[in-house]
Order: structure tokens, then sequence, then C-alpha cells
């Protein structure tokens, strides 16, 4: 298949990308290194020593694969240049990844609440309607994020793959109908995918494009069969304050010595995936596309729930790194359950990979091994809202 | 009160200043004339000859009113100008027409379907920012559109205004909740007002702004008190295929003899509003504005409701002019019904302003007056979606 990847470089792009070229796929990665520039103007890295871009690619046609193409465009912008490369390559997948994807980084003034806002919406426009004049027999493939569900809004009820079935109540009378489930954002960026998704309703009824939206849980680990954990392919490692990941962060802090940081009680209940359960994901929704015609297809992209505190009890547990409690720079609830039905990836196929599994020790060790690359200063969470 | 009117020289912001100016209030506009851009896009024009906003300015202050501020700036992208002049002018309300409004334009073309979603979200989202930095205890007053409500998806049930109760299924288990009204949108212009929604809800919950959303009917007339029928203050008379609304429309086709154009069997069932209405409702929301910490208020802005093909036989039996069927250019239900609470209005003071009450005629006569102005190869409706 001829697949597209919009955010090809990123944290979870690039490993798809990999992982996609490695099973014959035709992959072409459109990207504006977006995620690179934001590692500038926040003074920070990632711990793990990534290539450029071009490095990447030419390191990967060396060692004998097909070429990996690459557009570089903001998908957002330059509309005119993203259709011209649909008209040409004429994808059977899009996948779509190209949006500003931290929520602290997004809350850090009106400046970074308009750039998310602005980029992410008119990325994911841009697509859809490039797609209805280029490529409308394509299937986008969006990543959403489990934070679209808000958390605690519809009590312990189990979290359904986006529709929910609904009794409505007006005047007396009832109707029931399935509609997608009442979002509830608790950053500006979780609303950008709140966004999306009307948008991916109107042009699934308007314009009859295949979609699959999946609502990630939170990434861990960061490497794949593909990226290996040296070298030129090796995937990026985000431990800073606004785009490390929790359980990677509470690892590499263990590896470094620094006390985990928990903020508030740690009584927030999230789901998480390993990456290498997200590039699979993203296979087995491109091999599984719905019909034209069809309504969105939204799929729950995690295989397992942990409350924070636990797993910095795990974490802690592991290595005897102490727990440090902090003020929760957030504004959520304190304390959540949290149950999601993730049943649409299993049926395809999924495989999950476990914390229970033996790989926080691989991130652990990746970060022990270039501990020497961390800025701690950059470690504790610093945007509040 | 101070009085910021982003939007102020069209449809309904000119009015809308007026109506708030001749009342004492201290009201500025804000504009970057886009409407008149689109006339000039589209090689229409307002059946009324409208003076230019300066003119407009002018003349007012000529009368002995107190001046009327004009600041010439793009709400959605002069973001630092529009943050500088909520500092300076600090308003206690700010009324938010700066959106394209018209669904047919916002389907004419990708270019169009881009900046529909472009304008508005940005426009959007750049006041709600700037309120939080410039003048967080201002009042937003949104113009929303019934069409968030999509027409037919629940069956008769009456539309509440914004928030619905629902009951929740899923895996066995259920749960109670208010939520917003689940939306769909009939085009790019309807969607970009679910997008407002979503925006709403944010900033109210995490910044306690103080937000209104109106969704308003389909407006008709063109005439209150300030803005009389001729002179200086005359408002635009839309009767071209994008910008025109059905019922003026009807009557600006009898006044020159042109078949009222019915789209599909006129079986749609819409909500009206006078134009007279529309300012009071308006000024009714600035003068009750919801306390910091409260939910979006979300109002219906309409005062009756009517099926499109009655309409045509009312406007057909006053006058003898023909109907034409024609196939339908929107994707929509053929027909529906509709009924919808506007019960928050009306207790804060409305008087509704029925078709009954004999101001088509005044439409009419304005119709005829200017019926040498009418391009009549810009009547009939030809985006087609």
């Amino acid at each position: 298949m001829k697949v597209l990847i919009l955010g090809g470089d990123g944290f979870c792009g690039w490993p798809t990308t990999l992982h996609m070229a490695a099973r014959g796929h035709d992959v072409m990665i459109i990207d504006n290194l977006a995620r690179r520039a934001a590692d500038r103007e926040l003074g920070c890295d990632s711990l793990t020593p990534i290539a450029s871009l071009d490095h990447r690619l030419e390191a990967w046609k060396a060692e004998g694969h097909a070429p990996i193409a690459f557009e570089s465009l903001d998908v957002a912008r330059d509309y005119d240049s993203l259709v011209a490369v649909l008209r040409r390559f004429q994808p059977d997948a899009i996948v779509h990844f190209a949006e500003q994807r931290a929520a602290p980084f997004s809350m850090r003034s009106a400046r970074h609440k308009r750039y998310t806002v602005d980029n992410n919406v008119n990325a994911s426009h841009s697509v859809l309607c490039a797609m209805v004049e280029a490529c409308p027999d394509a299937h986008l493939v969006h990543l959403g994020t489990m934070g679209v569900y808000g958390y605690g809004r519809t009590g312990g009820l189990e979290i359904p793959e986006g529709y929910i079935d609904a009794t409505l109540s007006s005047a007396g009378e009832t109707a029931q109908l399935e509609m997608l489930y009442p979002t509830d954002a608790g950053s500006i960026y979780h609303m950008t995918k709140t966004l999306d998704q009307l948008l991916f309703q109107f042009y699934a009824k308007n314009d009859a494009l295949k979609i699959t939206d999946l609502h990630q849980g939170i990434v861990w680990g960061t490497v794949t069969a593909e990226t290996g954990s040296e070298g030129p392919f090796v995937n990026r490692f985000d431990y800073d304050g606004d785009y490390g990941t929790v359980l990677n962060r509470f690892l590499m802090q263990a590896a470094i010595g620094h006390p985990l940081t928990v903020h508030g009680t740690g009584g927030q209940t999230r789901a998480f995936i390993h990456i290498r359960d997200t590039v699979r994901c993203v296979e087995l929704a491109i091999l599984n596309p719905p019909a034209r015609g069809e309504r969105v297809r939204i799929m729950n992209q995690m295989t397992e729930s942990h409350r924070i505190r636990d797993l910095a009890g795990i974490v802690s547990g592991m290595t005897g790194t102490p727990i440090h409690f902090m003020d929760n720079p957030r504004k959520e609830k304190a304390e959540n359950d949290l149950r999601v039905s993730n049943s649409g990836l299993l049926h395809l196929g999924l495989k999950p990979t476990k914390l229970s599994d033996g790989l926080m020790q691989e991130v652990m060790d990746i970060a022990i091994r270039h501990s020497n690359r961390c800025d701690t200063s950059k470690i504790v969470a610093n945007v509040k809202w």
C-alpha cells in the first residue's frame, strides 16, 4: 500500500514510518519539523541523540531498504503543495500525526494556545479538503486522544469506542440515539482533538471520506523493532515537563536518581500503550479501512489503565527512588476511575504489550546510557493552568 | 455599558451597534469589512444602497449622538492589536459577529471551506485568549446558529436551549448527565459554530469567562428603529444565492416578479426571527450576563418555526407570484419537523415580532423601491453540496 505519514519525523510518526516501510509498504513522510523547533524554543532536546530526518532516511536506504520519500511542508498552511503531493502520490492511507501534541505546551501562553488551535484545526481541515480534491478514496487514520472523553464526567461508566447509546429527554419526551461520547477536554491541546472529531463527522457524512480516529492513551517506551535503541533510527525520548509523558519521565527520573514527580495526589487514572503497540495499532487501522459512506470508525488505542501514584509506586519499588508529591499544575479531578473498551483493535489482532512484560527496564537502560544528555532543569513541569 | 461589537458593519452587527448606541451605551466597532469584500468577490451588492462604514459613523455623530468608535482589524489574525484595543476600551460586553456566516459561501470551494474554518475558529479563539489577557470580567455574547442542532436527528423532540438531559448506556450500566445537545452540522459554516461551542465550554471551565451563545434562527427583515429604511443608516439587504436568507429572498423575488425559488420539496422546517428581535435579544443577553464560573449560557434566538414551502405559499398568496420547486442544492433531509424552546429570551423580556405583524410588506416595499439595483443573475443559488 501507499502510505503517507503526516508528521513522520515525530515520536510516534517516525516509528510508524519505519514499521510500515519494513513491511513493504511504499511510505512517504510529510513534516515541517515543528517538533524539533519546539525543542529549540524550550531549550530542550531528546534524551536520545536523534539523527536529522535526512540522515535517518539516507541510513534507511543505505541498509538496502526501498527509499522513504520526504516532502517538507506545513500541512496547515501549504495547501496547494499538499494537494499536489496527494495528486502525485495517490496514497491508499494517510496517517495524520501533524498536530501539536503536548498539553502543557498548548497552555504556556496565549501564543501557544493560538498556535495549537490554529495549527491543529487547520492541519486536519486541510487534509480533509485536500483528500476531497485529490484522493477521495484514500483512508485517513488520525491520532486522537483518550483525553477527548474527559475523566470522571460519566462516573465509572466504561468508556466505549467513540460512540455511546443515549436516551435524550426534553419537555417530557425522550429520543434514543447513538452519538459521539460527550467530550470534556482538559487542555487546549485536548480540545483541538474534540474539534477534529467534529470535522471528521462532517466530512464522513458530506463527502463519504473514509476516516479512522484512534483515541490513544499515554504512550510509553521509545523503542520498536525498527528504531532499535541506538544508531541512526533511534527514536526521540522526551523527558521535559512539556513533551515528556508520565511513565517515561518516571523511568528516566529513576535512572538519574531524581525524585519521581507526581502531580497532586497522583490519583489520576490514565490509559497507557507501549510505542510498539502504537505502531501495530496504526498498521491494523490502515489494513482495515471503513468503506466510503460508513461513519467515522473510532477505536481506543490503549492496552491498560493505571493510577499515576501506582505507577510511581512500581518504579519506586523497582529502583528505590523516592516519590515527590507536588502541587498539581493542571486543573483536573484529583482522583478518577477509568475503564475503557478497547475491543476494536483487539479484534483486529492487537496483542498487548503490558508493563509486566519487562520493557520498563529497557526504558531505564536507555535513560542511563544517555543520562549525561539530561538537563535536570527541564524535568519539573512549569506550565500551570 | 461599554459594548464592543466585532463585525459591527454586517447585517446583524450594524443594527445591533445602532440599537445599543441609541440606548446610551458606549459602543465601539471592530470590523475588517470582510462581508463587503465577499460581495465584491461574488459580484453582488446589497439591494439597499448601504453607506460606507465611515459615512455611517459620521452621519450618526452629525445627528448629535455620542460617536461610535471604529477599529479596523482582523479579529482572527491581528491578535496583538485586538489585545491592545481590549486593554484600552475595557468593554463590559463583547458581541461577536466576526464570522463568515453564509452556508453556501462556506461550501463554494476548498478555498472557501478553508477560509471559513480558519477565520471563524481563529476569530472565536483569539477573542477568548485576548479576554483572558486583557478583560477577564467582560461578557462575551456570541451569535451561534440553530443549525448546530441539526434537524430531525432526535425525531420530533423539542430542541432545548443548548443543554439536554441524557442517560448514557455502556456495557450494561448507565449514567445520567446534562450535556451539550449532540450536534449535526449541515455545512462547513454550521460546523464552525459547533466548534465554537467547544471552545466556549473550555474557556468557561478553565478561565471562568462569562459567555452567552445565542443560537439564532434565520433572520428576516432588514429594518430596525435606528436603521430606518433609507438614508445613511440603512441596513444591507442580501438577496443573492449565497448570503440572502430565505424569507427575505422570497419577498424580494415577489417584489420583482421572479418565481419563488424553493429548494427540494420545501419540506424543511426552520426557525425564524425578525431583525428587530435580533437586536433586542442581543441587548437582553448583554444586560443579563452570567456570573464568572457559571457554565456557558445558551439561548435559542428565534420566535417561530415555519416549513419553507408554507412560507412560499404565504408570499405567493400575498402577491400571486408562482413557486418554482428546484433541485435542492444542499445535502439535507427533505422533510423535518422542528419544535424549539425559546423560553430564555422570553423570560428576559423579549416580545416576539411575528410574520403576522405586517412587516413582510415592509420588506417588499424596500425591495420594490430598489428593484433597479437587483442583478437577477445572482438570485438562483449555484453552490451545490
